[in-house]
């Protein structure tokens, strides 16, 4: 379904989002980061689409970054030279394993950051003698086709801390499409995990069209068996009912007899995995700037010879366009145009406030242990 | 004449014309109120475009609503859903009354804004049991062909007391066109009541082409007869003299034969009447958000069987494009570029200066009776 | 080359530059004057620009100006009518000499500003009699075929003050182009005059393709024989070399023999000045509103007969497109993503901070004699 803006007067919505700060906020670490936890690996960018020739400026939790390829590593710099403040995304290369601004010719060492030379001021330059001048550096790592960086200020975990268990294993295929969105990222955290939005938002749809879901549901929160994921445990869940003085709801179709997905789960700084019977989606929400993300969406499946090349082909004319694209479509509007606080609350989004808590229980970086407040599954995932 | 927007340093009009209120002002009422005087009907929107397949969203004196209409009635709601915020105006109707939120489900009823069912928390929703869910509603009234919508606080009069008498009878018909404007609402209201533009700005142009317009004029305050208008009595109307060590003007011209405007009154909210030999003209200006208004203009005449029609296509092929459409990209430029105060008035301005009174004066909702300030108009209208 | 906008923040220029306000500034008046120095005389627009039927608005340190012209004579008044505020810059001319908003017909003198009448009042209008109303003028004079305008407070001084020497003789032909660019006007002034970024920004393109530049060199600040422009004395010049660990900069290319720029100056309020051979470059950075300026490229050669026809279609074919446009297009890339402070500055920076010094010791209308800080040159410029 088409969604057009609404028109009236425009929402900053990260200044909403954090009004909760003010109030006496049972999520304090949550709230207070309207451009994201700094201490996580977090994909930014197909390892494909940078190229050795030009870097790539992009804003990453309030941080501009720009990127760059050589010898077949990545690189990320701070995207502004220390010596007049422009940006050094399209600076060039003139000397291998070095980037030089295009303003005044200042040479940068990838690895270091290091200022290794400045042309313009000759080959005794004092500033470069004075060796004290680097730009800022950022940990960069490639897995699965993706790169990955790390903008927090602690010494970084490895990255395979922050890439679910099964991308890593060699038989795994990751597809998917990066997009940016408007909407504070802690808005598509929720719209993500949210219980009750997929059984109506999105029951509309070439995806869901044949599929089973269920009217209604609601869940508690539990902890996977690893112990790495957020997940949730159904306590109801309904197929179709009479609403009192309304009348059925969901009408029921012949036609809908596969089966939905099969578990959802979520993990920090902003990874969500739903499950389906041959493969999984994963989604990330990097903040960008206040009020801005970028949205990754991605299929991992296991798979090799043909059946990884058929399965690639499947993604293209059929999960990306139905899938990824039409739901990024009705998911997209409401992540934009979402204000809150203040909220009214109900029974599903009790998945949305184990969300909310488990930053406050297990986020990296603030000098304190993880909890977990939640008990194990038993079982496999609850069904979402 | 076209007129471009002027370069340079864009200005928010709203806060300038604010910026009286921090002088001694003569008006606190009038300058306290760059949203508008709540406790009014005010017309928005032609009847027939409010279709029953889908609800249009509006911003109205700083408030965003959410207009449906089924079974032939019009419906307002608070265009923002009381769980997460997201806009109403493209709600669905899933059982008759009420209309579903795009999002999670929840169930409005239009009437009340009751909370009537949570679809994805199932039949037995706590939240809906609490019963004490609801979303504002406004209340709605259809007249002349038009939805009139009251956004105040307090009991709404009769929507017939905001809707001048002549527009109730049988034989009124009323066209016109709705368009929405940038410039504060009061600059609007000013810019139509006020005496001296017509005579230099609207000199020129189709409508007036052949009309002999004074060439200055000024006049004095006084309350209509049947008391609910303002109007004005002139002292002074010339239609060429030599102006000292300049020369004649307006240039006379022996094709401008037909009369001009007969008369000019307003009225609270925000209505403008110019009376005309066979009809009347009248123009609302409705706030929106800051700095921006809603403008409408209406032609109403007395008719009915083959006269009546030969009115409309007058209307359509004459009257709009000549009157309407024309003065309005002339006074549409003035509003949106005006920047007042801080200002110089001159004799004309007199006219101006009794509409601030007169919000002063008789504005609904300030718990004092209405003060009638002026003399009551001895004859008719004074023409303007 | 072709630099794309970076993506993320956008940044208030003028708010950065400011930011050294904070700081313990040695450079208080050029650090406080983000709308430039008022107290001289600014090149603005063509002269042929300025037509008779219709004035031309523009924003000029900080200020609205309207520009009319009339009996082959330039005027400027202050771009909004008293009365309310309306521009007038689309005045139109009802009487000789004046010009009438088209608002209410209040008629302007163009030589005082006086206003001589309000149409809509009569002629016995009292606002007119009391004499006491007027539009702000400002000196204008047209020199070089191009307006010049003067927006201080002081009594102005001849505009031949602010006019180079060479401008005014019968033989100059000045050609050039201007256009309007965003960043700070110190941004502008500081890549004028910066000794660096010619030997690497702009080492690529037409112009400088068969130009033997130096690759680095930094100098010390002279004034000019004439006292009247800040130069700089080259120290030291390199044209290639090994830089340590890098490699040989810059690649020597045996086409590049034609000689480079023969010496920069400048003088306020900022009036930069390149020479070559045959003839001299000029450039201005009029502030308009803050973060933006109006660009002013000159070539100013002296010839009269067929060499000054010839000199004019190779500007048209040759030094305007690869000289003037595709500098502008490096430069003003990166005056608008310019962002500081902060700076790490090195030694060819001590042309700019000389700049600022600069400002500190002579800029006029600070109520003190301006200091010669630096020593006379004693030969012609320095080589830049």
């Amino acid at each position: 379904m088409l969604m057009p803006k609404p028109t009236g007067v425009p929402r900053n919505l990260s200044e909403q989002i954090t009004g909760r700060e003010q109030g006496a906020s049972r999520f304090r670490i949550y709230d207070s980061h309207p451009l994201g936890l700094p201490e996580y690996w977090y994909p930014v960018l197909w390892s494909k689409s940078l190229k050795p020739r030009r870097g790539i400026g992009l804003t990453l939790l309030g941080k501009e970054v720009a990127l760059f390829r050589e010898g077949g590593k990545a690189y990320a710099l701070d995207n502004r030279c220390p010596h007049r403040g422009v940006p050094l995304d399209n600076a060039q290369c003139d000397f291998a394993g070095t980037r030089t601004c295009p303003y005044h010719g200042w040479v940068f060492e990838l690895e270091t950051g290091r200022l290794r030379a400045a042309l313009t001021d000759g080959p005794d330059s004092p500033i470069v003698k004075k060796g004290s001048v680097r730009v800022r550096t950022y940990p960069v790592e490639e897995r699965c086709g993706l790169i990955w960086i790390y903008l927090g200020e602690d010494e970084p975990p490895p990255v395979e801390d922050d890439i679910p268990d099964e991308w890593l294993l060699p038989t795994a295929i990751v597809t998917g499409r990066i997009s940016e969105r408007a909407g504070d990222w802690r808005y598509a955290v929720e719209n993500g995990y949210d219980e009750g939005h997929v059984k109506y938002l999105h029951r509309r749809g070439v995806w869901t069209f044949w599929r089973r879901a269920p009217g209604w549901g609601w869940s508690e929160p539990r902890i996977s068996e690893d112990g790495k994921w957020l997940t949730r445990e159904t306590r109801e869940l309904g197929f179709s009912a009479e609403f009192p003085g309304l009348g059925a709801w969901p009408p029921q179709k012949w036609y809908k007899w596969r089966p939905g997905a099969r578990g959802i789960k979520f993990r920090l700084p902003c990874t969500l995995r739903v499950a389906y019977r041959a493969w999984a989606h994963f989604e990330w929400y990097v903040p960008t700037e206040r009020g801005h993300h970028r949205y990754l969406q991605f299929i991992c499946k296991h798979a090799s010879g043909l059946p990884a090349l058929w399965h690639r082909i499947k993604y293209l004319l059929y999960v990306r366009p139905f899938f990824h694209n039409q739901f990024n479509d009705q998911d997209a509007w409401m992540v934009e145009n979402m204000v809150t606080p203040p909220e009214i609350l109900y029974r599903p989004d009790g998945a949305m406030q184990s969300v909310r808590q488990y930053y406050e229980d297990t986020a990296r970086g603030f000098g304190r242990e993880p909890v977990e407040r939640y008990p194990r599954e038993d079982s496999g995932p609850g069904a979402s």
